[in-house]
């Protein structure tokens, strides 16, 4: 009754064409579950749904590579609910590919929130709802506790990576820590010698059974290049298939580009390389150049269930009277479903009208948005503009 | 860019086939938007959308009659606006036919709140969260403070007619009293003699410009069915297109039973006829065989989005733990996109964690679940069985 997704090819990087003026490339990720093209924007659905899309509608919207969070997963419905559904892909309806994080971010955010230590950074945080849920830090991993149902849960490498072949997730990511920004030296020295061992850990747990899935390290070091250097000299060594840029990556948009400069330098140029939870436009456009192949952020459709809309022309904020009588598309031009067949002033209506359509015709519209903008990246970068 | 809907037919109802045993009828309604088939259900779109889904998708899910509220649409984002914009259905992209309501029954109910003098009643009455709005009731009208702006609206029969032209949807009706439900004889007859008055003042408004519109008269009586009678009586006597059963329908189903039975029998066997308000299984079973053609409710999409699921087998509470591992559509056998895709299992797992796409794939099956129904109930007539 319900299709499984087919299961067809390995996981593979191939580079298409290398910028002479930058370190953008255009590639394509192979994966069990279909091609993803690069750059490109992966659009998160935390829970297995892009919020208020559906997955079988995803196809129109040429989303190749959903992002879905292991920790939220973990405590509703719990994975192995999940694998005896037939994994992420079957359970969800979804034929394309998926990556999986660990789960650490959202249980570190936790703790520091908790803490009141607070990132101060680009990336949202998350999860700040289920604060003083975070029972146990140690050298085997970090103990919380569900808000689900109050049960205890161990997140250690060989955890996360269990619950992410219940997954089946095509990509998956190795247990780190995140540390608040700004920490003593010594803090920061012990944080990151402990990342890379859990990293090891969770690689060594993933090569007992690949399951045909991807594992990609995630690089650390903060703002110091120097302990980037050393954590790409650390994971290089190993038989990862790609490198995420995780950690802190700075409080204001420089320090991002320049700790993104200066990590991408030490990554092989042959390995596809992600940057963690960063998906605005000024970022993307000045990362792309540095060699980032996939970035995933919330941010375009947590934006369209407020009302901000991304057009050519920069955001748009649909609530302001000024729409209300505009008789034309979110975006002139845009071949979305939503500019397609809706106007402006009727989006500022559904909006005003709490209509639950509002942030989805929206969502729609954002998505395809960040699409079409990567497709174009990828275009320029062929013609060597970028 | 966004393409106008095209005006084909003038109103008509054609009745295909006659039942032997009741007062059922299968037939087609002529619009200038297209055919309604008849019986039908009437999914209900108050400011312009049914609640979670897209207007552009209805044509998969067939439904041929969408019923949007004026007063609802008066004050957000008002009718001059829509009209501005080329009327209803080119704002919200609707190529099919349209009915709209008076305004009044949201606007009585306010007053009734504000009073303390709820019907109790079958019928949801909405609204009341905009309570101490009504400002006067008189002969001419009724004079409502909008809550959007605080400024007053008249709604009478001559505005509420002008508003429905300007919204320029298929199907229009006239403006009623509506009673609370336990009221004295005198009250009773002066309402039902200022409704008749409205009602006509109404038609008379509408008829200076037809517009390519059909008016439905509403037939009034509470539950004395004498009083239903005369009613009939007056309205028949006038040149309605159809006729819509409404006022205070009872309290109690074999109430609403008795009432609409000894209504039906009082309006011409040829004319178009409505329940207003009313879409449960049981009421529609029952009412088709006392030849009631149409029923709008926003049951089945407001039951969507608390989780309950219609099926064959009777309603379904989705979030109930006992769905949590059934990898089976909501409904087996049901075509809908919802059960195509995605298992009971997901679903219950898309409300647990609050992700709207829970709420518009519940809608878009129990809105294709009472098409469906409908079509049934279509052939059963056929076939003789009703």
């Amino acid at each position: 009754m319900i299709s499984a997704p087919v299961v067809t090819e390995q996981f593979k990087f191939e580079i298409l064409y290398q910028s002479k003026i930058s370190r953008a490339r255009v590639g394509k990720i192979h994966t069990p579950h279909g091609i993803i093209d690069t750059p490109n924007f992966v659009a998160v659905g935390t829970n297995g749904s892009l919020k208020t899309l559906h997955n079988h509608d995803h196809q129109n919207l040429n989303v190749q590579l959903m992002f879905c969070n292991t920790y939220h997963l973990m405590v509703q419905p719990g994975t192995a609910l999940i694998k005896e559904a037939g994994g992420l892909h079957r359970f969800i309806h979804r034929h394309q590919p998926i990556i999986t994080d660990s789960g650490g971010f959202q249980v570190f955010s936790l703790a520091y929130a908790q803490a009141g230590l607070e990132q101060r950074e680009l990336k949202g945080q998350g999860g700040k709802k289920h604060a003083n849920s975070v029972v146990k830090v140690s050298e085997d991993g970090v103990i919380f506790r569900s808000y689900k149902d109050g049960r205890k849960i161990l997140l250690s490498p060989e955890t996360t990576v269990l619950a992410q072949k219940d997954l089946g997730s095509d990509i998956i990511i190795p247990l780190d820590e995140l540390l608040p920004f700004h920490v003593d030296e010594q803090k920061l020295k012990a944080s990151f010698d402990r990342t890379h061992r859990w990293e090891c850990r969770s690689l060594h747990e993933h090569l007992k059974n690949r399951q045909n899935q991807a594992m990609y390290a995630v690089v650390h070091g903060g703002s110091d290049l120097a302990l980037r250097e050393k954590s790409c000299a650390i994971l290089t060594n190993e038989a990862f298939d790609g490198f995420a840029i995780g950690g802190a990556l700075g409080s204001d948009h420089q320090e991002l580009y320049d700790t993104v400069k200066g990590t991408t330098v030490h990554l092989p140029i042959e390995a596809p390389v992600h940057l963690l939870g960063i998906g605005d436009v000024a970022s993307i456009d000045k990362c792309i150049e540095y060699g980032i192949d996939t970035f995933d952020s919330s941010y375009p459709t947590k934006a369209a269930r407020h009302g901000m809309i991304l057009t050519r022309e920069g955001p748009l904020k649909l609530i302001r009277t000024l729409h209300a009588k505009e008789f034309i598309p979110l975006d002139e031009g845009c071949q979305c479903q939503t500019c397609t067949h809706y106007s402006r002033a009727y989006l500022h209506h559904l909006f005003k009208a709490n209509e639950p359509s509002a942030a989805s015709l929206a969502t729609q519209h954002n998505v395809h948005f960040m699409m079409q903008k990567m497709e174009n990246i990828r275009t320029q970068i062929m013609c060597g503009l970028i």
